[in-house]
């Protein structure tokens, strides 16, 4: 069986010079990744949409936020999301600690101005020893980009190592069933690798997908050139993610990959190649963490 | 001190004779707990206004559910509500077995007609197994009475013991601060206790509390002798509630206490009162027990 394009998923993603990872800014990330009062509404949390239940998405279509209103994309899994360097489907936020910064101020999702959301937070007494833990060395601990930071560390901890592909990456050769090392030969042989490749099974980068009226990376810059670009989804953990695509317009993965094998490679995959393909990509279910419910304070 | 209207809270809740708590039933009734999809939204869950992270509430004046709606209500915890026999601020309901169908079927909370919850879990494969392992005799144990029971045995593990009162009731005579010694005597020389006694600092039962435009039981009856009758609030926990009342109309602990004092015993409580009161009450925040997020079945 090929291997050339497949990595083992590192145990620790990459983690910025000025957000060094330390055990209280996890444990404060946490608390606000679960805290609704994050939003306007005081209902709508991280979790909300990245249900770690759900494999760190809603399963819906698009997602509801504020006001049940929707921004008519698709929520991606958090799970590690702190491997992509771009973020969001377009591509248009670098790295987790800008990328935090849209949501909560987003009207479809939190409502939440971000001298608002500070306000809420520091209102919050309980929080401010949580804040000093976690940002040592600063008088005022509490602020958008330190709530950011602190979110970015805690995702920085979703992190789903050991499916079954990396344990036979890894020389257990019965961890891939029959079926999905036939799927992993296909995926080669049809050129899927030329896009979902190395650890996250995606370059990363954005690569056209002419598919609906949503135009990419357009939508932001205006830019002809960016019209239908979007980055190249992961396919870790991708069976717990349906629906598909940007606008969760494919049901299912036998539907994702009919679609990617015409659109993307012009292609009609046989049913006999999507079966295989499928159980490949089931096989990269990894183990998501576990998580106790933080104890978030009162007032 | 005096002691006798008070009483420790027991380990466990009373348990009904059809429906014995299992493991297996404790863990389907979590995971049902936790799903969104139990919601028509795909949105909404228990969890969402009984936030396990918030004292068991949503920390709203009135819940927000489906489409953004509120019925009104400020959602009562579901901490230690196991003790209760009458269910909801008008005591409408009668077990947590029959409370749980109300939630899921109103248009203001979960939206999603019974037929409709159990189609939805049904379609979802895998939790099959846990409805056969919660459910072992019956042939086809995903029912909208198996949802409730499960969901209603979860419930049941949701007592928090060992606050300081309790501590103190042991024989821990340092487990109760001296303020808070003292509003336990004036709650006593009041009269609170002719209605907050008790393992869980409530009859349990309905008292006439004429406050706001909410009829209480009446809403429900049409009776004359049931407006204004709601259950007496427990004090457990009560520090993790706010804001207080049915309405959510008292913002905080010390307004709530100066409104009962007035409106219950015709009685204008000095600041001095109000603080030791407070001071007992905020010493009955027991210990909530750890929660690991339950792994949902994605299909
Ligand atoms: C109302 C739903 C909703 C809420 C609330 C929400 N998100 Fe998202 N999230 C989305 C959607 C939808 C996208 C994709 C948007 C896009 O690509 O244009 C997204 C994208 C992301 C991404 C990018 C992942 C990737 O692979 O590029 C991350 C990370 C993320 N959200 C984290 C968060 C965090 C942290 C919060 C809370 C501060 C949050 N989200 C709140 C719906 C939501
Ligand atoms: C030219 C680049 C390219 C090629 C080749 C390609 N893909 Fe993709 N793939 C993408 C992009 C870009 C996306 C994100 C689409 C979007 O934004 O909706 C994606 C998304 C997907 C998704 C959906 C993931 C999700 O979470 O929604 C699946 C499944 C998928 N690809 C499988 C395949 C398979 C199987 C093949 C080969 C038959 C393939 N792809 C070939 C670029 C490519
Ligand atoms: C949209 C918000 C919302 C959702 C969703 C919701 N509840 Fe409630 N819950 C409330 C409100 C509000 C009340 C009080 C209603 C009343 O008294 O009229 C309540 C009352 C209760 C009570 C009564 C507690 C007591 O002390 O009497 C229990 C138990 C409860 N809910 C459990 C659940 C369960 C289990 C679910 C999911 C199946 C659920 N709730 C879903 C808001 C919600
Ligand atoms: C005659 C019965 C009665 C007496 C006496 C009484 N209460 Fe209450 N108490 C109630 C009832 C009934 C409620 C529920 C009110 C509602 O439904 O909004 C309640 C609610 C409360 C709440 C709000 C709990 C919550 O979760 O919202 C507090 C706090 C409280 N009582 C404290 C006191 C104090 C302190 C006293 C004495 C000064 C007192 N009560 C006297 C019946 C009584
Ligand atoms: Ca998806
Ligand atoms: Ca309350
Ligand atoms: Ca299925
Ligand atoms: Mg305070």
């Amino acid at each position: 069986v090929v291997q050339g394009a497949f990595a083992t998923l590192p145990e620790e993603p990459p983690i910025p010079e000025d957000n060094a990872m330390t055990p209280e800014k996890v444990e404060l990330g946490k608390m606000l990744y679960f805290d609704p009062r994050l939003s306007s509404s005081g209902v709508i949390s991280c979790h909300t949409c990245h249900n770690l239940s759900l494999g760190g998405t809603d399963r819906l279509p698009s997602s509801l936020g504020h006001e049940f209103l929707t921004g008519g994309r698709n929520a991606p899994t958090v799970l590690n999301a702190a491997f992509f360097n771009l973020q969001f489907w377009d591509g248009r936020a670098t790295g987790l600690e800008e990328q935090a910064q849209g949501p909560i101020q987003a009207g479809v999702e939190m409502a939440m101005p971000a001298d608002m959301a500070v306000n809420r937070i520091a209102s919050i007494e309980g929080y401010l020893p949580y804040f000093e833990a976690a940002f040592p060395d600063e008088e005022t601990p509490i602020t958008f980009e330190n709530i950011a930071k602190a979110i970015a560390t805690f995702e920085r901890t979703l992190i789903t190592p050991n499916d079954a592909l990396d344990r036979y990456l890894r020389g257990d050769e019965e961890a891939l069933s029959d079926d999905a090392k036939r799927g992993m030969e296909i995926v080669v042989q049809v050129g899927c690798i030329a896009c979902h490749n190395g650890p996250m099974l995606s370059t990363g980068t954005l690569m056209p997908f002419r598919h609906g009226e949503d135009l990419g990376l357009a939508t932001v810059t205006g830019e002809e050139s960016d019209e239908f670009m979007f980055r190249v989804a992961t396919w870790r953990n991708v069976s717990l993610t349906a629906p598909y695509f940007h606008d969760g317009s494919a049901e299912t993965l036998e539907d994702a990959i009919r679609i990617m094998g015409s659109v993307q490679l012009n292609r009609d995959l046989t049913e006999d190649e999507v079966y295989y393909i499928v159980a490949f990509l089931e096989s990269l279910e990894g183990e998501v963490p576990e998580i106790t419910i933080p104890d978030l304070p009162a007032d």
